[in-house]
């Protein structure tokens, strides 16, 4: 993209929902789809989807509504997903070996280049065919090869250290599941996912549900 | 809680961060705190997080700030992690195992009573000395046993399997790792965790940052 669309983070957190709505019709032969069937299955209003994707051009024509394979190619182009990334996995515990195996499973686009852990136990173990190397030899392998993401699935304890070794490494973003706010400078993309927090609102949301019957 | 509070779901989403703070501050040793040096670590403003914790009414006093043990413990409260929690994991890959030994290390507040799985391979291995059982049994298991959350850690393909399975046998919630949406009533309080949504706004912000450069 030589023109960078811009668009609300907003907009851009409800694009993967529209992609994989988008990829089972796909998969189910479905052609073309309107804003108000896209409404009845992903559950925002006909409008708020109309209004969504005008912000990349127009993909829709009145009456005909959208082409569901243009329009998920097109997503996939702003998403970026439409090239290959070569990702590192830095804590690989059974979160780690997830993560792996979920990228390995995903087909094209994601390939897991290098794993990493501290625990000796797990060095040299194989995950999909990829040996396990220990956590100090991070920063010589990022020298050497070229990555574009760092997942970190270690313990809180070693995350910072890690995403430092990441950012050094030149990766441009980080995927982080560890249950810390890490410090990388804004141009390393940052995504968290912290499932304590989301625990946490689940059980909040379990209480109150108890108080409504 | 007998007169649950109203707060909005923003709040509500915020909470568990102003925890994990918290949590790392008592460990620490740390006795109290104002909103100001509250803000520095969290990265929200001094006003909003005066705001946030005001909805429950007023923990922090004029020039002495918050008391760290006590505001710690009235959101755990509020949150309702102050009781334990029955689970059940259904799929139990490498991320469902992941989930039942984030569980485990946890220490209190979540037991994992069953694993279930569809693969005749996985089903009798044994995660933190508790046997995997056969996907077929979770509806007979729910019937028998009193369970609070079910996490769903299946592919996509069986997660609404596991959804009706759940939702019969009386979970009050789901915490769901499959890339679905699940169709629950609304009685069922429901977190999503979907990694690819995640993933692909990661993809997004480093082709931006890309642009930036």
């Amino acid at each position: 993209m030589k023109n960078p669309i811009k668009v609300s983070n907003a907009v851009i957190k409800r694009l993967p929902k529209y992609r994989r709505y988008l990829e089972e019709l796909k998969k189910k032969g479905v052609d073309r789809i309107s804003s108000g069937e896209l409404s009845k299955m992903i559950g925002y209003t006909a409008s708020q989807i109309r209004q969504d994707l005008n912000n990349f051009g127009g993909f829709g024509q009145q009456g005909y509504g959208y082409n569901v394979e243009s329009l998920h190619r097109q997503i996939g182009v702003i998403l970026g997903v439409d090239r290959d990334y070569g990702i590192v996995i830095v804590g690989s515990g059974n979160l780690g070996q997830a993560i792996a195996n979920y990228m390995h499973n995903y087909g094209t686009g994601f390939s897991v280049l290098a794993m990493f852990d501290v625990k000796p136990e797990l060095v040299g173990r194989r995950v999909n065919s990829l040996a396990i190397s220990d956590f100090d030899e991070l920063g010589v392998y990022l020298a050497e090869n070229f990555v574009d993401i760092g997942v970190i699935t270690t313990g809180a304890e070693s995350a910072q250290r890690a995403a430092d070794d990441l950012v050094k490494g030149g990766v441009k973003g980080i995927w982080n599941f560890a249950p810390v706010d890490l410090q990388t400078p804004s141009l390393v993309a940052l995504e968290n996912v912290h499932l304590s927090d989301s625990l946490h609102s689940l059980i909040y949301y379990i209480n109150r549900t108890d108080n409504l019957q």
